[in-house]
């Protein structure tokens, strides 16, 4: 069996990186020659969980193809979200726990997905299945990773099995997953030294909604204020982002992190969908939005109903 | 949790109906509200199956929404393979082992593919995941589903974890499976009481390639000249098909299930990528494939590279 790489989404977020990593291991622990790679830079975060665990940053790769026929995704699935050349190699492996859209392959493959807080949750189930053992520095990726995609558990993505997942990798990492994991949410709030492009670029994806490109990016904070207070440029970064890669929306979900309230600032057009999907009108660009937390669970499938209605 | 629906795709074969049977047994036993349905009357194969394990055919529904609000596909993915009102329910759960296409959803939901011979091979593996005990007659049943869809365990579709169940389900039914099996596919050749419309019915799905609609009928026998000795009220049959239904090309793929060799009858256009596919011209409107008994693996993959070349 030839080379094939794994990798997570664009913009990666813990979780994208880290499940790639798990993945890789678990594959090749059952016999495949597999590589973890990433299509983007560690962002603050996911650099705090390497540093904390002494693990070393996933190969940045522009292209697949030129490196191997086949390759494996985690933590996504739709082509506008992989590497630019999906279309020109063959997908053997998905794990995720997202939606499926615009997935298609020509031959059966191995496609596991479950309505889980965290790709890195299905990947310990797999663990589990296969009797492979998580050593312990891996589980304390896996339990970073879940943090990461559920805010401590808090997000309403988040599933028995997240929680109970989370236990035994701070069990076998010898983490006390509390602490650890608040002080790791803070070190990807740090906005003041980025610019409002870079915190737009950070942790974003594309969606095609009937028609319509709209790109949802969320940034993390511990105090809205802060980010509020840079609405403008903010509206400009977004602006200049649609004129450049086509998006027709452009949607920034500030998130705080500690009372799990967000705004959502709206830039481009068609906001009435938006408005729709939300039963409330536009302020200032801006929706208020309490007790929104999640991008997959709380913003998508509304904004996916209102586009098709 | 309200009741769901969970059944396999329209002509369904044997597999079709046992793989609904087991994952609609084994939901329900994890706690779920399921019913196994069919989106047609069993074939003569899968009622030998049903009458020699003394199991009840499922209820057949044209559509789905007017009874539930979400339901469990099984054996498939596609929706034109799916019931007509697919677009209207929530589809929670997939298990299957073929290609993705044309699948979306909104929300993240459990999906289950593996590349192996047979979607009850993928659902034993569940039952054991989730350490769920398989009954005896549900284990005659996922034995024949599992034979019928690897031709006995010849087709190369074949692999090793679907030899493996094959052994452990023909343990548990108490069933001498390379006897049963033979007989059980025999029952599935009866072609002389049946007219070519309903031959061709019997086993079809169809597929998007490239714009294209093409229906793909198998035919199983175990003996060629039994089906050639009708190709022309078979290429009747599959014109008024076309017609009927708007399909562009209508291939009957007729496979001899002792030597493991087919003839291809083309009715309808384009032919170029049929004959590009397999590399050969039609001779009398047939392509003779010797060594093919798989539509998934053996047809499907070089057609759909041949109509996106």
């Amino acid at each position: 069996m030839s080379k094939e790489l794994v990798f997570g989404h664009q913009s990666p977020d813990t979780d994208a990186i880290v499940a790639a990593k798990a993945f890789s291991y678990l594959e090749n622990k059952l016999g495949a020659d597999t590589e973890a790679v990433a299509l983007g830079e560690p962002n603050e975060e996911t650099q705090f969980v390497l540093n904390h665990f002494n693990e070393p940053a996933p190969r940045v790769i522009e292209k697949a193809a030129p490196e191997v026929d086949s390759v494996m995704l985690v933590d996504h699935n739709e082509p506008q979200q992989s590497v630019s050349d999906i279309a020109d190699v063959t997908v053997s492996h998905v794990v995720d726990h997202h939606r499926i859209a615009g997935f298609n392959t020509a031959q059966p493959l191995f496609y596991r997905a479950e309505p889980l807080g965290c790709c890195s949750t299905v990947i310990y189930k797999l663990f589990k299945e296969n009797n492979v053992e998580i050593p312990a520095k891996l589980a304390g990726l896996m339990l970073s990773a879940i943090i990461s995609d559920t805010l401590l558990l808090k997000s309403p993505t988040t599933t028995e099995t997240d929680v109970a997942v989370v236990k035994d990798l701070a069990n076998i990492a010898d983490v006390d997953y509390e602490t650890y994991g608040l002080e790791m949410l803070k070190a990807g709030t740090n906005l003041a030294s980025k610019s409002e492009t870079e915190l737009i670029d950070a942790d974003a994806k594309s969606f095609e909604l009937n028609g319509s490109t709209v790109r949802v990016a969320q940034v993390n904070t511990v105090d809205l204020a802060e980010v509020l207070d840079r609405q403008a440029a903010f509206e400009a970064a977004a602006k200049d982002e649609n004129a450049a890669n086509g998006y027709d929306l452009f949607l920034i979900l500030a998130t705080n992190i500690l009372d799990s309230n967000s705004e959502l600032i709206v830039v481009g057009a068609p906001t009435a969908p938006v408005e729709a999907a939300f039963g409330k009108k536009l302020e200032n660009n801006r929706l208020n939005l309490p007790g929104v937390v999640s991008r997959k669970k709380q913003v998508v499938p509304p904004l996916t109903d209102a586009f098709n209605a």
